[in-house]
């Protein structure tokens, strides 16, 4: 097991992997308290995870009713946890910058494909057990390192 | 992109992973309707995926109320997807293998671990898009592969 990261060096390989990764893990509920989980093509924009699905999609319903949302970046024992709320995008420029990203356009799609955008309120990282102690970068918003 | 795989042969990289892979993504949701999402440790039983966390924790408190449970398999882009439903686990083989696979035993931990069996009514594989079609392995319980 390597020795533990910093947490300079953590929030450094979350926004690495922020700006470089191409999909993340979608985690979402319904109201009757089931869970679900998607990976999706995202784009960081640097206030929030932006993806889109279709509205009337399971994660499409789960995302719009304002409950909480996770987010998984990265691999198993590479993890980045992002907490949040989920917004819907209406401004082109964001749905822009996500089809440059990936050369995909929800928008010429068949079906309700909307676009919504996660911010986070916490942020943990950790690889291993030993990266435990430390494993908040962000708590009510606001960075910690 | 490589050609799609057939359902028999998505099935059997399917029990391959479940055999040899050590952690999986469990996404869980509380009665508010707020998603979760956790990698934990996991073992195959040939029936259903056990894993263990501590009941008070927030995947603890989720999977002993009985909701559905999605467990991700593999990677964003060779993934499976397990849908069920969690049941405790109490008998002590059972934990025994867990401990055989980990080389970790909960029940010597500090903290109120138990053991879930989630138990798939759903599974559903695929890596790439052209893989969408297809990708529903097991339906109600019973695989059709």
């Amino acid at each position: 097991m390597e020795q533990p990261r910093s947490q300079q060096q953590r929030k450094q390989d979350t926004l690495g992997r922020l700006e470089s990764d191409v999909d993340v893990w979608i985690a979402t509920a319904d109201t009757a308290g089931n869970g679900y989980l998607l990976p999706l093509s995202f784009l960081w924009d640097g206030t929030g995870v932006i993806v889109s699905t279709p509205l009337s999609s399971t994660t499409g319903r789960n995302l719009s009713r304002g409950g909480r949302v996770r987010v998984g970046v990265g691999d198993l024992r590479d993890v980045t946890m992002i907490d949040g709320t989920a917004e819907q995008v209406g401004d082109e420029k964001t749905k822009d910058a996500f089809v440059a990203k990936h050369g995909w356009d929800p928008r010429k799609e068949d079906g309700d494909y909307a676009y919504f955008r996660i911010v986070p309120d916490r942020v943990q990282a950790w690889r291993e057990v030993n990266e435990l102690p430390g494993w908040t970068l962000m708590r009510d918003g606001g960075w910690l390192a």
